[in-house]
């Protein structure tokens, strides 16, 4: 069986963070699947999921990682096609990917207790962003 | 239910990327599901997967910065095993992964306008490779 | 259908990596599944999956790579929080990710030969780590 829950949520640019864990267990709560993988998606190119300790510290380090890695202010190629100026969120959301993918057993997600669900702004706009939850189980 | 569709992507060696958004949207329509989760992989540690804006400046950007954190040229210690020089290949095939994963709803994959799925080709030879696109869902 | 596998792999701190493509391999003759996706998932923050070329050099590499990026004795804001050490664990673990996702076709993971299921300790401490493999299929 297959149970879609769609979220919206708002953004203030780059390097926001949000911890969705709670709109994947209530999903989950709702469609009363007991065993299965809920696929947690954001729908764009200029955003991410992953997991992570969510707490100021840690997001603020992981931050620091991608400005090192691709600076907002480096030099983009992609930033001649369009006259964008998020050539750093592509390559930053293309790094950490847009989905993942997280086992639930007995009606509860298999996160760690220091585990949460993020989602990742990576452009340099505020955006409202689409988050899909995707439960197949049983 | 569960529809399996194979793909073989002819590339040119690392950095050689390929849109195909396609193969998974020819694949799901031809499944006749209506939900679900495609499960987008690629056979081999050499070659990764993930969703990007699909023009030619955002796919020189990710290699840019590919080639400044794992340089093509670099000392690897994968080479004195098998005298191969594709140790660079194997450090940036490992940090984007093999799949991505992207639920469907209502016969379609849940793609931004923007975002496409990738499969970049990491290797330092032309290689044959494969995709598969596992359909599960209903 | 939906089955579950449940591993405790005993880990010996930041960069010991363990191939547990057997662990997949395993659970999956043990389902009696044909086709599918496998979802290997490990709980917890400080750790991750992916899949590379299982031979010590390129771990070697990878952890070099992390080890420029996002290295083991700099300056963490999450060494604030808590007095942990182990904001460097944090940064690597989000960037892999706790997931990857493998089809299977005819019984078999559709691994490459030179593919193999990676889960790499990022924690500064010997560690108990649950892996969960989740196979979803018919």
């Amino acid at each position: 069986m297959v149970r879609t829950h769609t979220q919206i949520v708002s953004t203030r640019g780059q390097g926001d963070a949000h911890d969705i864990t709670g709109v994947g267990a209530a999903a989950l709560a709702a469609s009363g699947l007991r065993a299965g993988v809920a696929t947690v998606f954001v729908v764009g190119s200029t955003a991410a999921v992953t997991t992570i300790e969510f707490e100021p510290g840690a997001i603020a380090d992981l931050n620091r990682v991608f400005e090192t890695l691709a600076p907002r202010d480096g030099d983009y190629k992609h930033h001649l096609r369009w006259g964008d100026d998020n050539g750093s969120s592509h390559v930053r959301a293309a790094l950490l990917g847009p989905s993942v993918s997280i086992p639930f057993v007995g009606g509860k997600l298999a996160l760690g207790t220091w585990q949460q669900i993020l989602l990742l702004e990576l452009d340099t706009q505020p955006r409202e962003r689409e988050v899909i939850v995707q439960l197949v189980g049983e």
